[in-house]
């Protein structure tokens, strides 16, 4: 039996190593976090792999966000990746501070429990990270976090998703057509 | 009168704190280097935004890359953004290594020169940023650098280029549909 609001068993477990599938084609993603009881959920658009395994990915949470404290005391986030159905859901989100209001209500987001983590994850989204803070050097200069991630679920794989592309100036591009080009890669190239 | 072999005017010059119009949307992009008199290209997925003004972004490059010890010790690189016309060519190049090969001949790459740094830089390209190595703290434990975009050079609006997102596995989307939000947008979060 899963643990209670556990993620829906529409998702799948990949293996953490597979994360550049989903952050890799750069998604705008929706950045959740706990600390001291409270929830909250940001918009992010910046942040990158880094690694395969250890699955590692970083990115960049300003110091005037309200999780960038949270993230930084807590040492735990989740990265929920969501398709074009929940456009303005981001774009609502992204301006809007937790400080003001409970986005969660506002928005009307589920929630879900994180596995591994102590932090609320999103159901409506098609991809989930769950992550925890492994190097904290760059946030004093940059507000850059060196996440690992420790479980990478996913709803709607990377293939056929639509995800949401921002370009800056409230303008935005959809993941379009699907192409595959394997026959021109070398064989220790597939498969990740 | 343009310097010798500059780019062709159908480029324009943007603010370099407009980078993350090309970049955050998350192209496969094409890192250039020069170094004892040997220029290299090699294909680039893992890059992300840091700041506005300075424009700052990072980038992995993988310490087995012939670009990885160029860009160190010239401290200097382009981010050469293309459409989905050079797909193949930018498989390609992630496929082979600047060791065993030319790749600006193997792939018929026409060159150019950057303006504030001494680097090739690829007109077939939408986009180009001319980068100095900013901080290298992060090289030795992730290859990870963080650069000043010094030049931003467009020829492709990202607003309707077509650019290659790879979702791994030898498998890529193009950017989609065009969709703005503007009226969602706070005014202050606009025009950048």
């Amino acid at each position: 039996m899963p643990a209670q609001n556990a993620l829906p068993d529409t998702f799948a477990d990949w293996p953490a190593s597979h994360a550049r599938q989903v952050l890799e084609p750069g998604p705008v993603v929706l950045l959740t976090t706990r600390h001291e009881g409270r929830d909250n959920v940001m918009t992010l658009g910046w942040h990158q792999v880094l690694d395969f395994s250890p699955s590692r990915i970083s990115c960049m949470v300003s110091a005037g966000n309200h999780s960038f404290a949270a993230l930084r005391a807590s040492g735990t986030c989740a990265i929920n990746v969501p398709e074009a159905d929940l456009l303005d859901t981001l774009v609502g989100i992204g301006n809007c501070s937790g400080a003001e209001v409970d986005k969660f209500a506002r928005f009307k987001l589920a929630k879900a429990e994180a596995r591994e983590i102590d932090v609320p994850v999103l159901p409506q989204c098609a991809a989930i990270l769950e992550c925890r803070l492994h190097d904290a050097r760059m946030v004093e200069d940059y507000n850059l976090f060196i996440l690992e991630v420790v479980r990478l679920c996913v709803r709607v794989d990377p293939a056929e998703a639509t995800f949401v592309h921002f370009i800056g100036d409230g303008r935005f591009r959809l993941t379009g057509e699907s192409v595959a080009r394997r026959a021109l890669f070398r064989p220790d190239m597939l498969g990740i």
